[in-house]
């Protein structure tokens, strides 16, 4: 297991800068009333295909010499990352393989066919999606790249937090939510290097609390089939986030879906930005947990903007 | 009738900085490659009372002198006019009057008095509406900010075009949606001078285009009670704002109700941003005319981003 460094971290920045967007941070009084706190709100939702993977992804890709990138790169996701990985195949101009489950939504789907990914289906099961992406890699060849287990994604996870430090003047504390801890633990690199002061803080849905109950136990605890509404947080830890959320994360706060919905609203009203529910999370725990936040200055990761207008959850839950 | 001078933008925008946000410039691959122009979307909805009116009203509030200042302000509107304007009293410590129809949304009402705003409810017409605000304004002495037709409120809505020009490396076309005029007559008094090679183009609802029937026939051309989905654009021309859509204005064009809400969801999917309908009638028109703007570099101004989130345009019409 090879645990980047905060130099790769660096390395990571120099290479994907001409790639992705330095995204903006954007602040609400009214929500800053509203908690007692300073909010620094870094979003992510505005990289062109919409979420921080495409950092990761990017470095994973660009970061590949001459010969590997010739057979391109491949995945397993039915989320951002097979987006975002096949966004940066495109701008390389390499092929990318995606396994997705046959179940996935036609957006979804339609996404990774515009950025050129070519997509195996799968049954919606792990053995099934196991067993069809050794088929695509054994045919392809394509370089294996691990939404969050691999330390290429999780050293261009934490450029974003290198870029959050500059556009901000000091932070008390980073939220970030957790699923599988790519952004997570690219947080904890960068931060603990370049601000050991800064605490970080993972946000979770109570719905899928791996590890929220991985960090109180002291060992990765995966569930079968969590369910909740904030879709990019269903995955597990593994070693390598698991490495960095055991040693470097403060905390983890849980919220429950109202709780998450409730925040998702109030960043869409008065922020006015896009975001999926997964990007509530840590606002959902600033507001249930004001006293850990009062006073404090706070930088937010707003991890994506992928939602499904035709559907919102607070029309729904009437 | 004083028409305000390039000099007296410059004024406002030393005055207004310290209140109101640098907003962001943002772009999008997708809306680049779907219209084959390069546009640049300035991003006034992130203003903290969520539009650009907020630049006249502060240049307004805080282009009084001390002993004005004591009286307040006033004026009539149940927009974003009079919830920006109470805001910028707020911050000067003055009081704000408004004159609202009885039959405003409670939204805006809960808004203008969040801000300090001072409400009195007249009847939804016009002579109701003109009678209330000249009691009001004998019984207070308000200082009265017109929404649009004042030389201080044009000037200040003339520094977002200021910004744009800074932040961006030269445009061919700015578009900005129009209403009563008062933020493309900003921009004209602007780009006269910083920018003359750069044309106006303003967007309009084909169901409330009297700027447009105004501007084929040369004189101002005020309609009664027009309906569209687009109601910050309801309120017709006056001189001041007729003096610069006659005068420097290139073209105006025109999109249906159903353009505006394709042209809305687009933005939201894509750039990811909250925005109103009456800010989504510049991209309507750039997907209408690529003929006009294919190739070319626009600046789109995105005036505002209040919206009932539960009554969302694109979920209503099915």
């Amino acid at each position: 297991m090879h645990i980047p460094a905060y130099d790769e971290m660096l390395e990571a920045h120099e290479r994907i800068k001409p790639h992705i967007r330095r995204t903006p941070v954007r602040e609400s009084d009214y929500i800053n009333e509203l908690t007692g706190a300073k909010l620094y709100f870094k979003c992510e939702n505005f990289q062109e295909p919409g979420a921080f993977k495409v950092r990761g992804a990017t470095n994973a890709v660009f970061g590949l010499d001459e010969k590997r990138s010739e057979k391109g790169v491949a995945t397993h996701s039915s989320g951002n990352h097979a987006s975002c990985l096949s966004y940066a195949a495109m701008k390389r101009g390499i092929p990318c393989h995606v396994v997705m489950p046959s179940t996935a939504p036609q957006a979804k789907k339609d996404t990774v066919r515009r950025y050129g990914g070519i997509i195996t289906e799968c049954e919606p099961s792990t053995s099934s999606r196991e067993a069809t992406f050794k088929k695509v890699q054994a045919a392809t060849g394509g370089d294996f790249v691990h939404p969050y287990n691999d330390p290429r994604v999780i050293a261009g996870q934490g450029t974003c937090s290198r870029e959050l430090v500059e556009q901000t003047d000091g932070l008390d504390i980073v939220v970030a939510p957790i699923g599988g801890g790519g952004m997570v633990s690219g947080t904890c690199l960068t931060l603990s290097t370049l601000a050991p002061e800064t605490k970080v803080i993972a946000a979770e849905p109570e719905q899928a609390d791996d590890a929220f109950r991985s960090f109180k136990a002291g060992r990765i605890i995966a569930d079968d089939a969590p369910k909740t509404i904030a879709d990019g947080l269903l995955v597990p830890l593994k070693e390598l986030t698991w490495h960095f959320v055991s040693s470097h994360v403060s905390e983890i706060y849980t919220a429950s879906e109202r709780e998450i919905v409730d925040a998702m609203k109030l960043t869409w009203k008065h922020l006015r930005i896009v975001m999926e529910p997964s990007s509530a999370v840590p606002l959902a725990i600033v507001l249930k947990h004001p006293e850990v936040f009062k006073g404090k200055r706070a930088g937010i990761i707003i991890t994506g903007g992928n939602v499904d207008l035709d559907r919102l959850p607070w029309l729904s839950q009437a």
